[in-house]
Order: C-alpha cells, then structure tokens, then sequence
C-alpha cells in the first residue's frame, strides 16, 4: 500500500513517502463483491463481522449520531473508533426521494487509521447500508427469534426488504415470506426480484393479513411520521418483530402497547431513545443492548411464548464492521481505485509548496498505480 | 450537470437521471484553483465568502464538532446546514505525524443538497483549511485590529504559517513579520517562502522578541499541551491576538492572564468553550461571538489600547463557505472529477438490481463525461 499516488511528478525519487493512498469503492465495485463472493456469503460474513466487534463493545468510543434534520429528510453523520481505527458514515433519509430519482437511503463512509489521521478507505455504503442492516437484523433474530421460526412478515418492500428477505432465509432459516407495501408497486418489485431464491413469496392485502401466522415480523417503512404500522392486536405469543424502519426522532412503526408486551432489545441505548421506536416510552422504560445478550451478560428470549423486539435504529459500530470488511475484501481481490484525497509533500510542514507555480504539475489526472 | 456517470451500461436509454454526479477535487485541483485565481484573490474571495455566510449567522443549523480523541491526536466531524445546504469536514491533528511523513492536519469535506440529501462536492479540505483559517484570521483581524497595524509577530511555522502571513499582507495591510518556531528549520522554511512576497521577514530567537514592537501576534503551534506561548508580560496596549493553535481540549498557546486582560471574541461560543483558549477559563467569562460584531450588533475593538483576541478553533461554517466557494469555482474553471459515489438507479426502489449477476458491468472504470 505504501504508493505514492497523489503528486508523483512533485516528490524527487529519494524523498520518502509522503502519504498512504486511500482506496475508492463505488457502488460498482461493493456490487463485484457481493456478486463474486455471493450475496448469502457476504451477508453472513457481515453478521459475523458485526457480531464479533458487538463483542468488542466496551472497546468502541462511541456517540449517538449527529442529525440535520429538514423539513424532507435527515442528513446524519455515524462516527465511531477503537483504539487502532476510526469510521464514520454520511447518510441521509428522504422519503420522497423516489419523486427525484434518487434512493430514500443514501450513504458513504470513510475508514480512517486513529495512529495519523490519514483516511484508509472512502467507501460507497447506500448499497452496503441495506447488507449490513440486513445482517444486523438476522444477527439479532439467530439470538432473539424462536429457533423454529420459519415464516416471515415483510412490511415494507422497499429498497432494503430483498436484503431482509435473503437475510433471513439464509441466516435465520426462514422459508415463507408474507409481503405488504402501501404501494403495490414495490411489493410486485419484490415479488419478482425474490423468484427463484427458494423462498415460498405471498403477497397480502394489509399488514393484518401479512402477519398472520407470521413467526417474525420485519418492518422497513419509509414513512417519515409517528406511524402505527403495527399494533398490539396483530402480535401472536412468540412472535419476534424485527423493527428497522422507526429510525429518527418523529419516525416510529410500532404501537407503544407492542413495546409494552414485548421484551426489547437495542442497539445503542442512548441513541435509540432519541430516535427508535422506544422514543414513544418513558426515559425508565427497560430496554436491553443487544451486545450484552451475545456477551451472555444478559439473557435474551426466556420463553417460547415471550414477544421479543430488536428496536434497531442503526448503529455506527455496524458501518465500521462493514467498512472494515468492505476494506479487508477490496484488497483481497483488488477492487477499487485510487483516490487523491490528501496532499503528498515532501516537507509536510510545507503545505504551501502545492499552491507554487513552478512545483505542482496541471490538474489533469495522471496516470496511477493500481491499489494491490 | 444531469448526467448518468455511475453505471450507464445498466440505465436503458429512456430512464431519466437517477443521480447527480457528485464532483471531486483533489490538492492538485485546488491547488490549480489557487494558482489561477492567485493566492491573495483567493484569500479575499474567502474572507468575503466567509463574512456574508457570519451575516446569516441565525441562518445556520449549528452545532458543536464531535471529536474521537487518543493518545496521540484528534479527529473531528464538523456538520453544519442551512436551508438549502448541508456540508461537514472531516479534520485530524496529529502534532507528530512529521515522523510518518503526514501533515499535522488533513482534511477533506462534503458538500450536500438539503432536498434530496445527495452529495455534490467531494474536496480535499488540507490546503483549504489552511486556505479558510487564514480568511478567517484576516477578516477578524479588519475589525478587531488596530487600523494602522503593519507588523505581526508569527508564532509557529508550520504547515498554515504561509497562509497567514499572506493573509495578513494582503487583506490586513501587514508589512513586517517577525518569526518564531520552536524548530529552526520551521522558521527557515516560512522565510524561504515568503522571499519575493514583500514582506519584511525577521526570524528571531523567542517568541518575547518576536512579539516585540508587533501590533498582531499570531499563534499557530500545533503541540497537543496546555501550552503558554503567549504571556502577559509580552502584551502591550493595543495588540491583536490571532490565537488560532489553541483548538482543542487540553490544547492552549495563551496563558489566562492573557484573556483577562482583552476583550475576547469567538466564532461559535459553544464550541470554543469546549475547544478554545477560553477553556481554561469560568464559564461565565465574557467574550463576544464575532458574527455579532460583524452585523453591528456588538461593539469590537472600541478604543486604540484595548487588547483583543480572536481565540480562534475553526468553526463548521468556514468550511460551508469554503466548499460553496470551491464548487463554485470548478464549475467555473472545470476543475475536478465525476466521483461514483451513489448508485443510480432506474427504480430507485430496486437498490437489489444492482447485485444481480446479469444486470451489473465488470468493475472496472469506464470512461466518463467530463464535469461541466
């Protein structure tokens, strides 16, 4: 990795190298990845990615995410580090993106070394937010759903529910699907982009009859309003609902008397009271972080009977796991490109040198190694 | 700028755009940008940039940088927005990084739309937080310095010290800078590139002889340490403090004396308290916000003896200004690269489409349209 890839024509041949190139994965290149190594292998390398660094989870400086929030959407920023490596995530949430063209889910991300500063990786994650979310919910039904759980519900057939879907199927054992969309549109999306996976695909009239002998409940809604997707009427003893969709202050899916009935367990304790759907409960309502289950400091499903609820808004440790696999793959099998993000300076305390007539060559990309 | 640049092979021919492109610049575009314009246009074109963004000051969605301390330096996020735009610079500083052949402090930054939440500008942000600090500093300096102030002491002379001094020269009307660097070769390398600017260029021995005689002291060291570079013994009636080093917690250059002494003013109070000089100081210790001065609705320097400080940390909104500012130019010079950031998508819905093994080209880069 030690190139020197930015300002070749700049650096005399003995000066020693000047800065770490950082790697560039478009959504082209994280896609060559998840097509070579297969969509049921990444998922679950993720989860397993995901789930050790949840291990890991005293390690993490960790912070509730930074929000903008509009009038149309939210535009976040996710940083998280250990001691070794620092990653954060840009994402957005505009529901009525699709009137422009352009996905509700938006995201990259940025994977940098704690020792200097200097950024790794800038990497695409719209498509990688929608896998290791995936991965995350799977990860928490392995430890949180009945073990017989077979039958999904699949509220919500936007651009994240294929990944839950195959997810599920692939990880969890799920073998029927019963999709609702307010938008028949997108569940016949989904319905078509799931043949041939296996799976037994029903699509239904309403999230009622979607539920219906559902073992777990999987909500991804868009919506960005206190909506009621699910209320306490549809849940069944022993259902796990896997909540993905109330992810922002203002955004919830779940009826509060389902949190009430339920067992719920969370990501990251101070960042989902502000925006899951347990921003709806009292400050002293109990919830359990997830890590603590997969650490055995806490127990998670007790009963068959017990209704569970991952209330998963999205954590920032999810995207440095996904980076940090995004990063370990792409040099495995020589994805991406290089990108000149930082100066190389032969004096780095002579920043001024670039912006010298005589020293800096014309802006015209030049020719640059590959990344090995 | 509608043009389809991340995957055209997968968009049939009537889809409309799915995605902006998102624009990069990398050091050697801006520093083409700076060597076209002319550093000191760009320097004023900056100051003014940032001034008008002070005047909309309530305009501004602000908040204080997270930053992900260690032992041997920071980084930080830096998000800010306004109606229509929404930016963040990712900054680290790494007092030791010269052993690694880094610079101190990089940068790079983004540039967003608040409507949709896509990412327009990618830059790199080293040169032009070096660039936008001395704007900054500058355009403090014309309103808190004395009129007739013609020298200034310059203490540090590392990576930003060029930037500063032309600043001064150019938009402040210094003549004289008297330096002082812990490293002599520091000194050695400002006074080498500041020959032929019109400067007259003194290098002392302390940082009590540089400051002799000057009408500003600018400090700019980058030790992570609550440093005393400025005592109050060196003050004298009527100097302006350019206290720009002192920026993060445990990281200060002037010794308490010194702010009881003058009349303190701030970017965003919030922040410096954390960030600032002024930590060392009550909480109740008065200073001013500058954009306050700038709009007429607080008093700056109010008589020829006042000593006054810009305790200066670098906010978020100088960098909104400076990447406004570079997308800007670009456009209008042509500088930078398409950069494959997010997906374009024919059903935004389908984000799925992409990992389809028939639906996908081969990694590889395939030539794009220029950026108009």
């Amino acid at each position: 990795m030690h190139q020197d890839l930015h300002m070749t024509t700049t650096r005399p041949a003995h000066t020693p190298l000047a800065s770490l190139p950082t790697r560039f994965l478009s959504p082209t290149d994280v896609a060559a990845l998840v097509r070579t190594r297969g969509l049921p292998v990444c998922l679950n390398e993720l989860a397993e990615a995901i789930g050790n660094d949840f291990l890991r989870w005293p390690d993490f400086d960790k912070t509730a995410r930074v929000a903008a929030h509009s009038e149309v959407g939210v535009i976040e920023l996710m940083p998280i580090a250990d001691t070794s490596q620092y990653a954060f995530k840009y994402v957005n949430g505009h529901p009525y993106n699709a009137q422009h063209g352009l996905p509700t889910v938006m995201a990259f991300g940025v994977l940098a070394d704690v020792a200097t500063g200097a950024p790794l990786l800038v990497s695409e994650l719209t498509l990688t937010t929608a896998l290791r979310t995936a991965a995350t919910s799977a990860m928490a039904a392995r430890t949180l759903a009945r073990p017989d759980s077979r039958t999904m519900a699949l509220i919500g057939n936007g651009a994240q529910s294929e990944f839950q879907a195959l997810a599920f199927q692939h990880l969890v054992g799920t073998t029927q699907v019963r999709l609702f969309d307010v938008d028949p549109a997108a569940t016949a999306k989904l319905v078509r982009n799931l043949a041939g996976s296996g799976l037994v695909v029903t699509a239904c009239a309403s999230t009622a009859e979607a539920v219906q002998g559902a073992d777990i409940v999987t909500t991804v809604t868009a919506d960005k309003t206190n909506a009621t997707i699910l209320s306490a009427d549809m849940l069944a003893p022993g259902m796990h609902i896997n909540a993905v969709g109330g992810d922002c202050p203002g955004k919830t899916e779940l009826a509060a008397d389902v949190l009430r009935a339920a067992r719920v367990f969370v990501e990251y304790e101070p960042q989902t009271r502000l925006e899951g759907d347990l921003q709806q409960m009292p400050a002293d309502f109990p919830v359990t972080e997830l890590w603590r289950v997969l650490a055995g400091q806490a127990s998670g499903r007790t009963r068959p009977e017990d209704i569970t609820v991952f209330d998963s808004v999205g954590f920032a440790l999810e995207d440095y796991s996904a980076l940090r696999y995004l990063h370990a793959q792409a040099a495995a099998l020589g994805l991406g490109q290089p990108l000149a993000l930082i100066p190389a300076l032969a004096n780095p305390r002579d920043l001024y040198s670039l912006t010298r007539p005589a020293a800096v060559p014309a802006p015209t990309r030049t020719a640059v190694p590959e990344l090995v």
